[in-house]
């Protein structure tokens, strides 16, 4: 609720950012460049994110390295054994993950599965004494996520949330532009995250795996824009969803907008679908200017305009790199995660808020 | 409520715009290139609209001509009378305004005045046997639109709201591509128009002039623009409002936001404002592409772009002249306007359920 909360975190960054973008973070003064021991990565869940993003990014990453895997599929045992050389003593299923307590290799659990399977592997990792990097959104219900936090806060490891974002320097740009307040405060944001989603048989679609539609799959990624570019609490939310496939979209919904009201007066404007291309950016209005980033959320060709006729481009990093050598960092400096359990479990709270609100036709109060 | 009934409508066009990129409109036979009589318009306040848009466009118009004005500030009178060579019996106030009863050179009363003064100068109007097109928005109130309509209607005569953009190209080429379902059903439009408005003293910031802020100045541009595009009537609506400057919005809105489910199942995202620039455009969604007008809503300077890469430049027309003309000649041809008192009424309705909407934190149900 306080609007310079955002301003104050101690973001624990690596070197892959240029600390000189970002005046308003702290940077720790710990000598970034100067690794020492790398930390050990388990992935859980070897689907197209763990295959196409996450492992590869483990490649190039300074703090962290793939040391082992989770996975209910032998098969895939055996490929990502072949592929990346990882020893059969640091393959687990998901029945053995708790063995991992006896396992030094592996320093840090990273929750790749569907959404309502995270509090699960979650507290298991947490009890075998891992710290937990788990896949936005963090659960399917504030309980669960507050059980997640409860895990790990019990075990003394850290718990992060997969918020790529935070570490991407075309976001962060948008973030000090507002905190920069060159063009006065802002006073409205207009974000919203698309796709015609593929194959009607996928677990994002299934309600009790996914939790809900579009909103908690991408939906989230608007939401969290307007939060971090803001640095401040909504307040106030009214929503409405629609499903016209009702075929596809048996359980979840189809598309879903929703409007926020935040203490300072600023009102927010946001949808999600997973129906239509090309809604994938966010705007910044603010008092006597505007800054925008279409595309702002995907893995790379992320770039923007302002009101001045600049353009935000800062160029592309491997975000996933990034989040995990963040994680890394802030284990071995021994410094909070920005990106935490806490900070998970505020968005599922508005996203549990929004299907309130869009299925009472009421405006839910979030104070 | 029916989806398709904007496409059934019969819109009488002007040579101003290309039937031929108009396949869904149905055009008069009349051969629009061979007017006759010019019918006689006299304009009613005469502020900047009038000054710097409305009445250089009659000197362009090829169905209508400058015959009177109606006006409180007798120094107005004089000036206007210089500029525009109008006789001295062509010249009236608001209290004789309905002598133009026996005056055959007005043959339509454009009423240009403050937004809650529109019924009355409509009314006598109407009673002086007048046909009257009127400034968006209708009124203040839905009564009072009722009103005009029923006056217009006694009189026999036509009644039409100054919706210039129903005759812009590039916004009828959006209309268009949404009809065309090139790239499938529309499944979401976001729309919005916002400005920082300037003197603080001005009618448009008091309640009893205006009725409302942005929303009723400006956001109607956003809703008109998701109800054109759709086809469609929404069925719901929520809404929130917010003011960060009480001392200049003392009565009306700063900035709203609010969103509209229709029959179909289309989702509309909107925001007016008077407290940031650059917000002045909307994008259509469909299954498989998009399109876009940004600016939207301009007097000149209108262009978007599509999903595939071409752009939306249909050049610029005068509209003004254009919305003129169409209902010079709608009354010529004795055809029905299609931007009817109806049309404006319908707005207003909708943007009173906005505004209770945003007072109550209810979605309100417009069926």
């Amino acid at each position: 609720m306080n609007p310079a909360s955002f301003t104050r975190r101690q973001f624990c960054k690596t070197t892959t950012l240029a600390a000189a973008s970002l005046p308003f973070f702290n940077v720790p003064t710990a000598k970034a460049g100067q690794p020492g021991k790398k930390l050990g990565f388990a992935l859980v869940g070897l689907g197209s994110l763990s295959t196409n993003q996450i492992a590869p990014a483990l490649q190039t990453t300074q703090y962290c390295h793939l040391a082992g895997i989770v996975t209910g599929t032998p098969a895939k045992a055996v490929k990502w054994k072949q592929q990346y050389d990882i020893p059969d003593k640091n393959i687990y299923n998901y029945d053995t993950l708790e063995q991992m307590a006896d396992n030094p290799d592996i320093d840090v659990v990273y929750v790749v599965t569907p959404n309502a399977l995270h509090a699960e592997s979650t507290i298991k990792a947490a009890k075998a004494g891992k710290h937990v990097l788990c896949e936005k959104p963090m659960e399917i219900s504030v309980e669960k996520c507050e059980q997640m936090i409860a895990a790990c806060k019990q075990a003394g490891r850290q718990l992060a949330i997969g918020y790529r974002l935070h570490f991407e320097p075309n976001n962060l740009e948008c973030v000090r532009l507002a905190r920069s307040k060159m063009w006065g405060d802002l006073k409205m944001i207009d974000a919203g995250f698309g796709f015609p989603i593929g194959d009607p048989t996928q677990w994002r679609l299934k309600k009790s795996l996914a939790g809900g539609g579009c909103l908690m799959d991408v939906g989230i990624y608007a939401l969290q824009a307007t939060r971090y570019l803001s640095g401040e609490e909504p307040v106030s939310v009214s929503a409405i969803s629609t499903v016209t496939d009702p075929v596809k979209f048996k359980e979840v919904e189809e598309s879903i907008t929703w409007q926020l009201e935040f203490p300072s007066g600023l009102l927010a404007k946001c949808a999600a679908s997973y129906r239509f291309p090309g809604m994938e950016g966010f705007t910044a209005y603010a008092e006597s200017g505007w800054w925008k980033l279409d595309p702002a959320y995907g893995y790379s060709g992320i770039s923007g305009q302002r009101s001045d006729g600049q353009t935000i481009d800062l160029g592309h990093i491997d975000q996933f790199a990034a989040e995990m050598d963040n994680f890394a960092h802030c284990i071995i400096a021994n410094q909070p995660t920005s990106v935490s359990g806490e900070e998970g479990l505020r968005d599922v709270k508005i996203m549990m808020a929004i299907y309130e609100a869009a299925r009472t036709g009421k405006a839910i109060d979030l104070t």
